[in-house]
């Protein structure tokens, strides 16, 4: 049985241990919510045990279409096993319609539709704010080679693909989200942290009703309600 | 005799006027200088001469290695004919060093090498201060086609390995700088606007003195000197 030795991470929403197999992490979901670079916090009670659960679901499912992801099983309520990585510095962050900081950045409305999606690339630092890069940068500054740039994304367009049917069939819009990536001992390319209301923009097809951590960015209320309304529709399968 | 008809735009450090040729406008550059998007505002003595004939210069060099660029003739001292063009809503940033912006927004010493350029993306946009965008922002906003992206990225590449060339062979390091493009009524694309230290960081081999628009910026003095000293070196053609 995997047993958790020694914390050596712990973020704004996830906790990460050892195991007796280097090669294998625990990965602990909290309800703590932050939002705008932890200038604003709070608790989304169960938030923890729904992105657990949302993401194991949806690893499973990419895993299944061809997609290699650090999800290795779910353990318990909070608790998922993942292989241990090396984090690139890198947040990949696909748009499939206009939202958040890339309406305020570019003047633009939010829920305007995109002639194709936009994918950024944002260098992961908690004390810079998270700032935005050119996708030539994490070669240029020997972060990446220039294969496994290209190599991640090819998957996020390839992952974008499955997503957005993946959740256009359960009744949501899939507007944007985030991405991470690593590699293994042997330079293998994984998906990597979680994917859940946390880190995407979901709105609910038709009333365009916000299903995700906006509603506790922007104070909309009903934050629990909407984690479970769409935990209950990935993993159900159906609008 | 191309004369100067009607005012279409003037900018920080230009003005662009028609002529009785459709094809044709006449660029006027001014001595104003404005830094950190106007909000430092000056005058560089006799800057508009000098960028001029800087500009007239390089890009006489470009075109004779085969870059499109919409310079047609050096007119007067302050006056250079170029091609009517549509420019595209986009600035291109050439790194080859890291400085100014990069180095602040990433957190990295400025002067720092790099593994290959880094090529950044902005949305020319007063109100909204010039804001970085990804690559694939253009095309799925409408704003050019992904050939127009893919053709300006590779006269990108083309232009930097025959601008670090020309600046290294007179002596200067050529840090970063940005270019705009433009299209004309056949939808050709053609390399617009100015080459000049307004928009280019020079920095002196050897010494590492800046001769560029940072001396302004950053109230170094000597501004004229420099922007005197670089004209020498590039219509002269030695360090």
């Amino acid at each position: 049985m995997l047993t958790k030795k020694e914390k050596i991470y712990e973020g704004k929403a996830k906790i990460l241990y050892t195991t007796h197999d280097p090669a294998t992490l625990i990965q602990y979901f909290k309800d703590d919510a932050t939002a705008f670079n932890a200038k604003k916090k709070g608790t989304i009670t169960n938030k923890g045990v729904l992105n657990n659960q949302m993401s194991s679901f949806i690893f499973q499912f990419l895993e299944k279409n061809g997609v290699k992801t650090h999800f290795k099983e779910k353990l318990s309520d909070r608790e998922m096993a993942v292989r241990a990585l090396k984090i690139f510095p890198v947040e990949v962050v696909i748009r499939n319609r206009v939202a958040g900081s890339l309406a305020k950045r570019l003047g633009l409305e939010e829920g305007r539709k995109l002639q194709q999606p936009i994918l950024e690339f944002f260098y992961k630092s908690d004390p810079l704010d998270d700032p935005m890069m050119s996708e030539t940068a994490p070669v240029a500054l020997g972060w990446m080679t220039q294969k496994e740039v290209d190599h991640v994304k090819e998957q996020v367009w390839k992952i974008n693909q499955l997503m957005t049917k993946f959740f256009d069939d359960r009744g949501i819009d899939l507007i944007d989200y985030k991405l991470e990536f690593g590699k293994d001992a042997q330079s293998n390319i994984f998906l990597a942290d979680e994917i859940s209301p946390d880190g995407c923009r979901l709105w609910e097809k038709g009333t365009g009703e916000k299903l995700d951590k906006d509603r506790f960015r922007r104070d909309l209320g009903k934050i629990e309600e909407a984690y479970e309304k769409v935990c209950k529709l990935i993993c159900e399968g159906r609008p």
